[in-house]
């Protein structure tokens, strides 16, 4: 495999099809020769530059970071995420074959990351707003969650390996400040960064700002965050990370990668389905969004618990967990694991329904309606939902009791 | 300064003075020549070689790791266990520099650390044994673990600073999982390195290694320790790690330094002040036990939250936790937060007594009992003592409720 040392340059559409070619086992991959390569630019997020190659045999898939946000150079930014996305894929990727890419290349000069091309998928955020429901996606995203943070964590491996795996990501830094700032601390105050066009949503963010409660759990969930080191989470988990052809599925732009409560991926997961229930007008589509919350999560539980019970054959003895208690003991330990991972869900969600909403980085799903008065309904109920889930004196445990807060703001529809 | 680059050797007596000769602002903190030098070995601990050297002018306690533990040399062990240490005074230091001591010198290829000498200091858990109580030693090690770890920790830093440090002590691996084997997992089974010389123990190891209870909550516990980068723990906080004039107090020994539960370091110098009390015949001793007790956890919660609410002043708003929202939620979240510090310390309070009595290193501290079935009745309380907190269904919450499970097995006495 060559290897390139030359000073870090964004590369142009020429630029990719010559590194492409410098590389002989991404060449062969696409097949032909690098004039039958037809090379094209996707980048549609904020951060990074994402092309796709396509040849004769196959295609890949090329990003690159910049040295600012892609949507803003005045915000400069270290290249460095793109190492974390590779090691994200590599550290995942053997327990999530079928729901991600391979990391073909990873170039630590020029911060260019190769996958393979995904081109006849589509991501799930836009299918969902032209009205194309999946609902076994929400399957397969609740058996990633599952898989991918289960095999990172203490119950799968003797600490040794989930430490030297903390250490490595620990380093990814600069994403985790965009988190700890954009979604779990600017939105519950006055900042710059923050905005929302419709006026009737002032009130609203006045009251998340004001309200002892909601400051109170986002500082939780914000320690929460930054000192429960479960698994190795993908960290930006919403809808515009997933590609799908409705049947094949896979997870991409691991670049915010991180060490922290599972219940992170899950909530963001979550709240992006949610937000776009309460963009979908009709009742039947709400309905699908209902079935995927619900497929979601007995999904992700189910698997979990699966893998979990798949570890009482372990030699050493420090890494099993309530193991070998008497069963009820071992179901009431278990129970309580993971009613804790869905107390962080339900927070997690919420945190990203309300940085999504007036926050810097709002989502599209609202603009499919049209009508403005529609819109600020809609928009004022998600953010009511996610302001009474933060306010809740005591932690919403299960999913009934989550879905019973969200049905009360969808009357409001 | 000089540097050494010679290959590792182990010091003997000449070879310390040997060594010491060659820093030339140890030799000055020494003064006179080389040869006025007293130097003579104190270990006394399982693990390394310990020297204290003094001149006309000062003295230093120079440590140096064995590529095994000193008391057992068939136990093969890593050498960088003396860099951790050194890391350990470096993070902690300047914010209890009257309760540690100063890193003077750290060699990396002889793995030797070298501090100031406390040849006037008796280590806390000796004068114990003796009868000598210093009550106001458990005041100023309340202090300690406050000022430690709340420094250390994300309520006083911004999160890159606390990752950087989780970064180097996450490298802390072959001390950590002394802990996780000694402290948190061989004594509830079968293992070799357990052991007890009274057969009385046995029925009381039998009901540890059967019930439930205690094996959910010691793994739990062991979760909790690995999974919660609270604060830079001493990691190995006993009466032995402490030494004392009465009045000037000194932590030593931080090599087994780790992130994890601000609970653990209390946990386990409350645990060895319980095995004390149980070790002490006369009810007057107890008492003053019991008065320590209070005054560390006095100390420690005082301290903790003062340097809490120092904190509102910050820039970075991220870095606030509770801080602004109204005076009632702050008052409860701190409590909270303080709560689980204490239902941390409670458990691995317990998990102490436990291998202290029938792991691997056990306590001198009975051993002033020289009365046989004395010593049995006392090691037993102490033994049912640690099962009954490890077996509460409800978590002891508070100092009053553990006191009050306390008070019940000193009544078996
Ligand atoms: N493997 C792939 N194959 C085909 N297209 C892809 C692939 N990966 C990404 N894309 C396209 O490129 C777009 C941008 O990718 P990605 O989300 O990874 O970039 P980003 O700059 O990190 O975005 P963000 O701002 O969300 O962080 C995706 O929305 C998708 O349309
Ligand atoms: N700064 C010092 N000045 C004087 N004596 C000291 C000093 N530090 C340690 N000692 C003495 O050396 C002994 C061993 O020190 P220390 O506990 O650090 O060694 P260790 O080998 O790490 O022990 P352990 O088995 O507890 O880990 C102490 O018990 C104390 O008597
Ligand atoms: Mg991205
Ligand atoms: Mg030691």
């Amino acid at each position: 495999m060559t290897t390139h040392s030359s000073p870090y340059s964004t590369l142009d559409l020429e630029g990719v099809r010559t590194f492409l070619t410098s590389l002989p086992a991404i060449a062969a991959r696409l097949g032909g020769t690098p004039d039958e390569w037809r090379v094209w630019e996707v980048s549609d997020g904020n951060l990074n530059m994402v092309f796709v190659a396509e040849g004769p045999e196959g295609g890949v898939c090329l990003k690159q970071a910049l040295p600012h946000v892609r949507v803003d150079p005045a915000w400069k930014m270290p290249l460095d995420r793109t190492f974390f996305e590779a090691a994200y894929l590599r550290a995942v990727f053997p327990h999530v074959p079928d729901l991600t890419t391979e990391c073909l290349h990873f170039d630590p000069e020029q911060f260019i990351l190769i996958v393979p091309s995904l081109s006849g998928h589509t991501v799930m955020r836009t299918a969902m707003m032209a009205g194309h429901y999946h609902p076994a996606v929400a399957a397969q995203v609740g058996d990633f969650v599952a898989r991918s943070t289960f095999a990172t964590s203490l119950l799968a491996e003797p600490f040794e390996r989930v430490m030297d795996r903390r250490i490595c990501f620990a380093r990814n830094q600069t994403l985790t400040r965009i988190t700890v700032d954009l979604v779990l601390t600017d939105p519950y105050h006055d900042h710059p960064r923050n905005h929302w066009a419709d006026p009737q949503l002032t009130p609203i963010v006045a009251a998340l700002r004001t309200s002892p409660a909601v400051q109170a759990r986002i500082d939780s969930l914000r320690l929460r965050f930054l000192c429960t080191p479960q698994a190795l989470l993908h960290g930006d988990l919403h809808t515009g990370s997933i590609m799908t052809t409705g049947t094949d599925t896979r997870i991409i732009d691991g670049e915010f990668a991180t060490y922290g409560p599972i219940g992170f991926d899950a909530g963001l997961f979550i709240g992006n389905l949610i937000l776009n229930l309460f963009a979908t007008p009709d009742r039947a589509g709400q309905a699908v969004h209902l079935d995927m919350i619900q497929t979601f999560w007995t999904s992700f539980k189910t698997r979990f618990l699966a893998l979990w019970q798949e570890r009482e054959w372990a030699e050493d003895r420090s890494t099993l967990y309530y193991a070998t208690t008497d069963k009820s003991t071992q179901n009431f330990e278990k129970s309580l694991f993971i009613q804790n991972v869905f107390q962080d869900i339900a927070g997690f969600c919420a945190a990203e329904i309300i940085r999504r909403s007036i926050g810097y980085a709002h989502v599209a799903d609202f603009s499919v309606l049209t009508d403005q008065s529609t819109r600020t309904t809609r928009q004022k109920a998600a953010l009511l939902f996610a302001k009474d889930c933060l306010e809740q004196k005591k932690p919403l445990k299960s999913l009934a009791d989550f879905l019973e807060l969200l049905y009360l703001h969808m009357s409001a529809l």
